[in-house]
């Protein structure tokens, strides 16, 4: 018996699918099988939408799946302030936690060396023009790991000259942490950051 | 910032496949706005392909995605000897380990009190018509569970009268398995069905 062709060209797709392997993807394409006509035709057509329902803002390059963006276009946002995030996700993650009014700035990645991934390949140029209509402060919430603290560098850098206040995101103990299972980095971190109670 | 529409609808149709949350099918369909039109084209007709591609043999029910089935349809294989297996999956075990060259016959399932699952759910009658037909055994190679079980027990005693033999896959050791490994039951088992050498 030789493996079936119509599972094998499914499986291909889902292994395509972030932390799916070939084994699972396999799985997966058997699974589909027992759905109903109906249930595999609306997974067909939620995929076709995806990409031509959600596009990016135009001015900050958050997702939106309508015409305005819930951010840009809102006046109550104070357009005085610009958070840099290097993915969509993480500007979700700033709005959840509730502490911001501002506006983002979404990079779409991270300078990467290691992936090759460069200043071309990212959504920085026009960072520069938004910066010169009379912005006060950007705040570069790039993540804490090598790359993103390299891009928060080559920002800062590039705005340098530009009558803009430049931030970063506190370092320091996660809430609800523990001391004990810290670790060193983010308690040196923690320590040079220490302020009056 | 409200969750996109579109990301919701395609994570709803990705949650439904296995081992996948509600989590991990927001990060897949994520992953699925940064893939090319083509991919995302392929993996939708691929999707709709699967249903109408791959169908089940009549006589056997195993998977097929050609008008023959390789097994019912292959002279070569000793039609005497039926080997039914709960699913699609246990054929394929089987056929792998190379040593077995009857036919088969798909159960699509195992009589589950826990699940609901009856002898009309299961592709059950048609075994009887296909063992009148000069059939001389029958293996019964359901998995070594409780459901499993019941399910080689309802089907002994259906083809009990009929002139057949009926058996069931040894039990034992695995190959390559640690004694001191082994559970309880699997070494009770492997003691009963101990054997001159």
């Amino acid at each position: 018996m030789k493996p079936l062709k119509p599972i094998n060209r499914l499986a291909d797709s889902l292994a395509k699918l972030p932390s799916v392997g070939k084994k699972s993807a396999e799985r997966m394409a058997y699974a589909l099988l027992d759905k109903s006509d109906e249930e595999i035709k609306e997974f067909s057509d939620a995929l076709l939408a995806l990409k031509q329902e959600v596009r990016k803002c135009p001015k900050c390059g958050l997702l939106i799946d309508s015409d305005t963006c819930p951010i840009c276009d809102d006046p109550s946002r104070d357009n005085k302030k610009i958070l840099v995030v290097s993915y969509y996700k993480d500007a979700l993650a700033i709005e959840n936690s509730e502490g911001y009014n501002g506006l983002y700035h979404v990079l779409n990645g991270e300078i990467s060396l290691n992936k090759g991934i460069t200043v071309d390949n990212l959504n920085i140029s026009s960072l520069i023009d938004r910066v010169s209509n009379g912005v006060e402060e950007v705040i570069v919430a790039t993540n804490p790991t090598i790359d993103g603290e390299t891009t928060a560098l080559y920002i800062s850098k590039l705005l340098n000259g530009h009558n803009v206040d430049i931030t970063r995101l506190a370092y320091g103990l996660p809430m609800g942490g523990n001391l004990d299972y810290t670790d060193q980095l983010t308690l040196q971190k923690a320590l040079e950051g220490r302020h009056k109670i």
